[in-house]
């Protein structure tokens, strides 16, 4: 493959800072590229991708090799491989995105001023994403297509044990863009496993790179903090709770509290502490505990919660702060909604939180007063992604409170401009 | 006052990590202050302004006498000279503010999904905004009150040469805070001039600043980005462009040049290149020019331009990228609206350009082909500015992409988040 070519023949900080200076390029392209464009290329791609299955099996194949060979874990792997059903999956979420609105171009706002001059603001493209991410090869397309619609220019950097998938990908993605006339260079991928790469994106690349989008686990958070010198989309743990309010349903509260705790362990909006209203704990969370345990769930229980439930293990203080993303539930008693919006205060993320409770008023309070991403009332808090919100695909989800909060799809990957019509105005 | 005697017994990293404490815990109260709160206090710290307009004045004249003596320039100690005028501008300034909508609490998007979950997107405060700005005093009551209304805390450090101005202007802010039963500590001012300061809000004080706000010179930009590990408002350089088509009216393009570049030469709005269509070079230049040096504009010429003018200064090639803030304009001819934007996207810096010309086709593809801040058609790039935009006062203009961009008012300092209201929906 060309990209491999290069890496042999050029130092890892050549080859970055010429995907910048083409990245730039292709920005320039894609922000005045019309709809029709990008959406023929979108369907393109995802032509491609199906065209490409065999190739695209035969590199996985070899990663997924490799991986078992370097006793990579279960749920990695699972993550890594790719069947014929996740290609076609690939190359419908292609398919969906081309069918969302076009974020650009659109008018966010528009007013007249008293001296007769008319103001837009009106969305724009970012410019150049960096992504870094894991060794998903789905991640591959869906954050190529989320930049391509939103008329952004993509520098993907995906976890080096599935480098050659992203690579077949990659290429697939590339004669998609081709066939619709748009650049190649609007979706690259960093052809070398070197993590020196990475810090390389960090740095912006001497200005050509807009925004990072880092998805992983805790240490490329600390590095993205640490070293980054442009802005990102950051994103942070996922402590999320539920809080089971006196004025709850408690088929409901058992319902939701199972599925916010169970459904998915290991993604960012799995709940991974519940917090029962004192005035109904003896009521509510006996039964709540018990279907819990049915689905293999272990307690962590505070002091006042283990003589209700005697068995459970007791929590530490840092039980309270931990992300476990996996099947343990930290469980504390509250005094009330101001009691659970006091401790998510406490020891939250600001990720996603959720009340069970039949009193709006209660409910009110919860979704107004906690400064979080994502506040739900009545529903689990595995709602937190942004398909689920309507967004189609998205690119990551954001713990920051600048530009972009929650889920982010292609609404939240546009900046905006001033555009000012007047018939000659001078300032005074 | 309380704040210097701080100073004295403490060091500066302890001073400024009591500040972010007492500024998260403000930040808190004033996310959940009802509008009626927030405007009570804007209107008793325009009280409590004018109230000390004999302390602030006397502040005033020992940073100003300083300064003299220090030898600072004329236009240095005009910004810094506080007139009863000017303190009466500030007080109307803060009631200018609590006059504006309140920006916490707007939905900004409504939608429901076919589970039957409804979604709001709904804007909340910031947090904690860090501004770090020049020497001028006014900048404090103004950043202070556009916090505020828009539910942050604000922690200011106004350059060390108004330091008593700003502590004597915070004072009353602070009473007028108190009056109206919110936290003083809603407003804090770093009550030392050592430089240390800005660098400890750059990182961010432990997670208790959320935003910066650079304000000044270059020398503070190039630190902020080299420094900074929080997110950052960022401004840069206003290259601003005047571009006059061969669809030019004469009249008015000799009108918004001058007053793009001469109304006032050292804002960041003001026009710095001019660039002329080559079919009206001959026409439309020279009367433009002799309008330029009448009112004393130096001309620097491209060597075309020099043929048209021969008595121009030449331009080298880095008159095109340079902010002269200052009574100079650089002149280029192009061909035409391609190549007036293959211009500025090669030299500009992104803040504002205009275009005059009466053929409507041309125009949209200026606003709609050139990636700035702010594009204009038939106006002067001097409306670069959050009070012209009618969003009342503004705490900078941003020239990066994320978040914020152009003038920064409080529907700017906000960020949002999701509120969603189920009936027991699980996610299957």
């Amino acid at each position: 493959m060309a990209a491999v070519e290069i890496e042999a023949a050029k130092s890892v900080e050549d080859v970055m800072a010429e995907m910048g200076r083409r990245a730039r390029i292709a920005a320039r392209a894609l922000a005045l590229a019309p709809t029709a464009a990008k959406d023929a290329a979108l369907a393109a791609m995802a032509t491609e991708i199906r065209k490409a299955t065999p190739a695209i099996l035969a590199a996985n194949a070899l990663d997924v090799a490799d991986g078992k060979a370097k006793g990579l874990s279960g749920s990695f792997i699972d993550r890594l491989i790719l069947t014929e059903a996740r290609i076609e999956a690939m190359a419908a979420g292609l398919e969906a995105i081309a069918a969302l609105a076009d974020p650009v171009g659109r008018v966010l706002a528009a007013w007249d001023r008293p001296n007769g001059l008319h103001i837009e603001r009106v969305a724009t493209p970012l410019g150049v994403i960096g992504i870094i991410y894991e060794s998903r090869p789905n991640v591959t397309a869906d954050a190529g297509a989320l930049c391509l619609k939103s008329g952004n220019a993509a520098i993907l950097r995906g976890g080096s044990d599935a480098l050659r998938s992203s690579i077949a990908i990659v290429a697939a993605l590339k004669r998609g863009l081709a066939a619709a006339g748009l650049p190649e260079d609007a979706v690259q991928l960093v052809p070398t496993a070197d993590r020196a790469a990475v810090g390389l994106m960090l740095t912006g690349l001497s200005g050509a790179i807009d925004v990072i989008v880092p998805r992983g686990g805790k240490s490329l958070v600390a590095r993205v903090q640490s070293e980054a010198r442009v802005p990102v989309f950051s994103h942070l743990e996922g402590i999320c709770h539920v809080y089971v309010d006196k004025g709850a349903d408690l088929d409901m509260a058992v319902r939701l509290v199972v599925n916010a705790k169970m459904r998915r362990t290991g993604i960012c909006g799995a709940a991974e502490t519940l917090l029962v209203d004192r005035a109904c704990a003896a009521t509510h969370l006996p039964p709540i505990v018990a279907a819990l345990r049915e689905k293999g769930c272990e307690i962590r229980a505070s002091q006042e919660v283990l003589a209700l439930v005697p068995d459970a293990v007791p929590a530490t203080e840092a039980d309270w702060s931990t992300e476990y993303l996996d099947a343990i539930l930290s469980v504390a008693l509250v005094d009330g909604v101001d009691g659970a919006i006091a401790h998510i205060e406490r020891y939250g993320s600001h990720h996603t939180e959720a009340i069970v409770t039949e009193n709006a008023a209660t409910a009110e309070r919860f979704l107004s007063e906690i400064d979080s991403a994502i506040l739900l009332w009545n529903a689990s808090t595995q709602f937190a992604d942004g398909g689920e919100f309507g967004m189609g695909a998205e690119i990551g989800i954001a713990t920051g409170k600048m530009h972009a909060r929650g889920p982010v799809g292609v609404d939240q990957l546009v900046s905006f401009n001033y555009r000012v019509r007047g018939h000659g105005q001078t300032r005074p």
